[in-house]
Parts: structure tokens; C-alpha cells; sequence
């Protein structure tokens, strides 16, 4: 396991104003954030961008996608390219890049072999459990209808969430539960880790905050509370 | 335009030996390799490495792909991502990473926007004839079968690549032609530019040699002498 | 060249009201107006009810898409597959099953070799002049956006569209042109003929009708008007 | 569950000489053993294929493929379009058209909501156990390199199709398991019921024997003798 527990994860997604020196000074803010407040973030850059801030921050960084080096065509990063670039972890099948069912076996093992957090997406309970089969460090439960919406599962669906904690302590408890999708206030945080998750995140709502510091020092407290409980 | 010609164009692909301080150290010895030669190299490393070579070396550097931000999914490098990261050139439609028809104008065109060069890759005169219609920097003219072969169409069939040359001359004098696929030694490198290409590149067999410094050493003549003669 | 022209084609799409039986009712409506009207139908059915409609109409069907043998995976029909079937051409790179930019210049050929019109789908002037360095058989132009509109070209640009026949005239006047996207009643027919297309199409429009049989015979005027001159 | 265990699939792939009349040929030579042996024949024909050989023979027939009908792009056949053609089952997430790993969930679903067998590929113990949360009706169990192969699992590793075999009937008993993948003799096809499978099947091996019809009733013995006995 490569990366620290409880945390809030923010995705730099593929947007022009998250590129090179732009993303890195929204890294040194995020840093700047975490060090006045203990909150534990967690980065996800654009890939060309991975070193860049691994190496300029004390961020932990995921990579946004990886592919299998066996099946990697010209200008597709590997596992061991990000890994190399100072990847902590990676995203599996997320709802923006899915993965085919054979393939996220095979990641979650390769992620093991190189040191890698292994973060894998799912958009339902059953998709869940049958990721489990796979023995992953982590679950991100998000529906692709809630990303950037206002009506994320957070707000409109709580129960699922803790539900899906629920099921994952039953069936592999030392898999974490992260949960994204419309998470967008401080109140949207402290609902998520209320509902036992491990990790949350979000990308739209930080990027379009007219002042993105503020909106980080917002949420830390739904954060910062959760970690002081310990799960399972 | 953003390369200058004749140059010899070394693709790291996405093999595991040409990852992060490796790759560092492969360009690094090209750029030792060109400054003493005189030879003009440009290097395509890992999108991971972009940066790290760009930075860290003299060398050119052209991105192995880069995708429209309109499609982007979530960790696929944008032109912008790639032009920020300090790429010069891209390649579009690789035959290791294929675009869709529509992509290739809109490729082109963003790179004309980017102050990137476009390198359009075609497997045949056709297909050639169909490219220039977009008006690209440059023409990669490559079969897939030669990638990584002893037999590559330098060696069976110059003829065409000379016969390739003639008719973006004729239809496209501004349009530059670069030659790939099973170029392995001096001798091909030379007969490569002997049939009017105004680059030519490689990359199983400079990452294959035992020496690889040797290696680059023996083919810049090749390239050198080319550069003597101006075409059109 | 496998149809004649000028023709209304009639797209089934992926629709679940036009399957099987459905699709064959629909089908035998189409040829009905055929005959009482004198105007040129063509339907696009569902690829697995190619056949039935081949058969059990006299209407000319294209298939929807087709794969190329050497690249066809499980489930995919090939172009051999669906001129068995009975089929009479093909579209290539529609908007919604985009090809790659090698596979656009095989095709084409593959349909000369099988007997099958090839319809080569594109969006724009620029992407018109490429394809038609493959020579196809018929360009189909339409932009994706259109789609189901209610604003599409013919009523917003016709003047691109006459441009577009203009340039398919000077470049290459045995391909014949074709317009789609948007058209949806009488007035868009006749307007997409008068700007010198050769073929005009409509899908959306013709599943939603509430009386399909009442809209078809109402857009035939525009196209038998058409019919009457001669293009060239 | 639309098809009764045990049987030998037929898959036609892609191949040209199971297009239409020649595949209908084919059909009918499988009907005929069948007849006369009683042994229980499925058969996978060409999608442009499926209802020419569901109305014009007896044998129940499998769909290579279909698509989700939120996913499908035209051309494509969804699962409503296969049923509508007389398909009994679908195989789903074949190695030769792999699915992504939350449409495999969906199309499990699918097939159950349309009446249709669902057939799961996978290529492991630990992809099987994944699968198996899903509560498929068959699993499929192949290793891609099998295909084709003189060298498959049912002849280098029988213990692996009998271990896969036990996890099901441990994990999720009324799930029936297929082998495919290198079985070309009646020894392989004995070997193959003698751990347990419910179900076999080829392709390459009897699209290639020189006596299609001997080569069918040559293995018809190992699937009979297994229908005596019956499985947990």
C-alpha cells in the first residue's frame, strides 16, 4: 500500500488550465493547504505533468491511467513509466478511461509488482464485489452520471455509499473505499466520510472555484474529522 | 515549422529500457553523439519523459502522440499537455497508434495553432496523396510491416520511397518527407537520403545495439551528407 | 457502381423499433410509396436483418458498416459478410463508427473488389478532398452536430453544400455526392437537391413521423424533381 | 437458460467460407450428425447469418456478439437485434471482441431481461471467480493463445479446466462451464468433459478438417458419453 489513508483526492482531469506550470502552482496550493492544516491531499496530474510535481511537491501523486506495458501502443504510458515519473498509485477503469475486464485483473497485479496504489473504479455495488475478487488497494465508487453534477450520489444516494462500505468490510476489509462524483462543498465531504469511506475526491468543483485555496480550506474539516476515527 | 531538416529522428517507443533516468541517458548520449558529429538527431521519448529530455537536453523533442482535447479521455496528453511539456513535433496516426480519418485534419491543424510540426503518418503513395490535402509539416511514410524488420522498404523497394518524394514534390514541394520502418545501418540510413527524404528515423536497432554510442556514430555520415544537397 | 441515382435513403440505425419484423414493415412501407410514387428509395437496416429486407423487398440496401476481413474481430461483419447478405454498398467512416485514416483507403478499395458501392462519410471541404483522392463511388457529407437536429446545414449553410458539390465536380465529377443530417421535411429535400446533390438521406425524421407512410410520400416531390436533371 | 447442457459449439468466426449460403451449408452438415447421433450441436454463426440459420435449421445458435443498446454505434447489433434474428445465447467479453469490465455486468443483465444464455468468456481462475458475482448462466473458460493452437489447455493443463470446473460448482453451482480453445480431436473433447465442463467447442478445427461431417461425428462420442452422467 503506497499511499496514506484518510485523504481527499484532487483530479487535474485533461483540462488546459491544470497543464505544466498552471498545474503545478494548483499542486503547491493544494500543498500550501495541507500544511496549515494537516489535511492529507492527494494529486492526480495530467501524465505529462506526473514528474513535474512529484518531484516540486511533497504531494503524493496518482496517475490518471496506465497501460499494461504488454498492450501499450506508441505514446501510451505503462505502469513502470509512471512508476518511474513518481506515481504513489493509479487509476483503474475509471468511468473516463475504462479498462476491459481482463485488464483490470492484470493491473491490480502489475501495480502490486511495481509499488503502485491500485485504485479501482467501479460504478455499482455488483461491480464491486466483483472487483474484490481482485484483492485491489482500493475501490473508487462514482457513478459517470455524477461526475461534475450537482447531484452526486453523495447528496442524493448517502445510504449506497455506506452500503457499499458496508459490503466491502464484509467481503475484504483491507481494500479502502474512496468515493467521488459531484462532490462539491465541505458539507458533500463531511457526508462522505460519515458514510465510512476512506478517501474522497473531486476535480470540477476545485478547478472552477473562483478561489481554489478557500474552497480547500473549506472541505479539510470533513476531512481532518474523519481521520481521527479509526475504520474496521 | 518547427524542426529544422535533414535530421535522424530516434523513437524511444514505449519500451521499458527508455523509461525515466534511462531514457535521460540514452538522449544524452545522442546529444554527445550530435555535438561531436554535427549530425542533427531529434528524439520521440516516453510522454512521461517529455519534459525530463526536454529540459535536460539541446535534443528537439517530438511527442509519440497527443490527443485532441475535445476527445480526451481522462490521462491522455493533449496537444497542449505536450506543447507544455516542451514537445516540437508530434506524431499523428502512427501506424502503432492510429487516428480516425477526421482526427488526422483536426491533428494537423492543431498543430499548426500550437507551433507544434505535424507528422503524418501514411503506409502508402495513397494514402500520402490524402494527407497532403491537409497540409501537414511533414510526411512519415512507413509500412507497418517493416517496424522492427530486417527487410524494410529502404532495402526491398527504394524505389518507392524515391518515387514518394516525387510526388509530394509535385504536389506539395513545402510538405517534408520522413522516411521509417527496418532502417537498421549506415548503408540504409544512406540510401534512405539517396532517394530524397529529408529525414529518417529508427528505433529498434538503436535500442537493440550492443554500442548504441557506436551505433549513432556510424549512421550520421549518412545523414550528413544529405544535409549538403537542399532539395526542391 | 452498384446504385442508381438520385435516391432517398432511409438509415434504420441501431433503433429498437426498427429490428427484425419491425424493420421489414417499415421496409415494405418504404417500397410501397416506391411504387406509387416513382421515387428512388435505399434503406440502411439493421445489419443482422440485412438480408431480410434483401430479400423480401426489391429495395437497394447499404449496410450500415462493415469491417475489413484482416481486421475483423468476433461479431463483426466483413464486407464479404455483408454483400452475401445483399448488401449493394457500404458506409465508411459514418459519424457514428468513425474508420481509421488506413482502413478509409482499403475499404474503398475492398467495395470496388466486392461490387459494393462505397459511401464515404465526412465532415467538412477539407476532409471531402482527402477522400476523394481514394475515389470512391459517393461522398456522404454531413457533420455530426446535425444529427437528429432540427438545424442542420440544408437549413443553416445550404450554400456550403452547394460549395461542397462544386468542389466534388471540379475534383472528381464521377463521385457522386450525398447530404444527410438534419433533413426533415419536404422543404429540406428539395433544398438539399437544389444545391446539386446527387442523394439525400433522413433517419430520425422517418422513425418519428406519426404517420411514416404520409412523411415519406411527402418529401418524394423534392427528390423525383431532382431526378429529372441531370447532374455533370 | 435458453440452451441445453451438454453440447458442442460450432463458432463460424469470421471466416469467409462461413459467410451465407456456404455457413447455411455448414449448418445443415452439423444438423445431419446431430440427427444422427444425438448429439447436442449449438452453433456460433456470422451476426449477417444468425436468423438465415436460426429459421432454416433446428440448432440452437449463439450470437459472436452484441452490443449494449446504449452503447451501440451504427452498425452495430444489440442484444434486442440478435434475439429478433432467433439467438438463444451470447457470448460475452470474447477474447477476439473483449468487453469493458462494467458492460460485462450489463450484459449479463441484458441477456437475462431478453431470454438470452449469457456466455461469459474469461481467461483465468481469478477472472472466473470475478464473472461468477455476476451470476452468468455459462462460463467460457479459454486462454487467447489457445486459439488456433495444436497446444491448448485441455492438453497441457486438464487439472486447470478441472479446478475451474470445482470453484464453480464451489462458489456458484447452477453457473455451467464451456471450454474452448485448442480442441481439435475426440481425445480432446473426452479430456474436456472428463473434468467437467458442461460444454465444449471449436472453430479452426472444423472449419479446417478435410471431412467436416467425419470430423464432426468423430467427436460426437466424448460429448454423449458426458450427457450420461450429470454434473454436481
Amino acid at each position: 500500500m503506497a499511499l496514506e489513508y484518510p485523504y481527499f483526492l484532487i483530479n487535474f482531469k485533461t483540462a488546459t488550465e491544470t497543464i505544466g506550470e498552471e498545474g503545478l502552482a494548483l499542486a503547491r496550493t493544494i500543498e500550501r493547504v495541507r500544511d496549515e492544516t494537516g489535511c492529507r491531499f492527494v494529486v492526480a496530474p495530467q501524465l505529462t505533468d506526473l514528474r513535474l510535481v512529484a518531484e516540486r511537491t511533497a504531494l503524493p501523486v496518482v496517475a490518471q491511467a496506465a497501460t499494461l506495458a504488454e498492450n501499450a501502443v506508441m505514446g501510451e504510458p505503462t505502469y513502470e513509466a509512471v512508476a518511474a515519473a513518481g506515481a504513489d498509485g493509479v487509476f483503474i477503469n475509471h468511468p473516463q478511461n475504462e479498462a476491459t475486464f481482463a485488464d483490470v485483473a492484470r493491473a491490480v497485479d502489475r501495480c502490486a509488482d511495481r509499488g503502485l496504489e491500485s485504485i479501482v473504479c467501479v460504478n455499482s455495488r455488483e461491480q464491486g464485489r466483483a472487483a474484490l475478487t481482485f484483492d485491489p488497494d482500493c475501490l473508487l465508487f462514482e457513478r459517470p452520471d455524477d461526475i461534475a453534477s450537482e447531484s452526486g450520489m453523495v447528496r442524493t444516494h448517502p445510504e449506497r455509499i455506506a452500503a457499499f462500505v458496508d459490503m466491502v468490510d464484509a467481503e475484504n476489509p483491507h481494500t479502502r473505499v474512496f468515493v467521488g462524483g459531484g462532490i462539491r462543498t465541505a458539507a458533500d465531504v463531511e457526508q462522505a466520510f460519515a458514510c465510512g469511506v476512506d478517501a474522497a475526491g473531486a476535480a470540477s468543483a476545485a478547478l472552477e472555484a473562483p478561489d481554489r485555496a478557500a474552497w480547500l480550506e473549506s472541505i479539510t474539516r470533513g476531512v481532518v474529522d474523519a481521520s481521527e476515527e479509526t475504520r474496521g
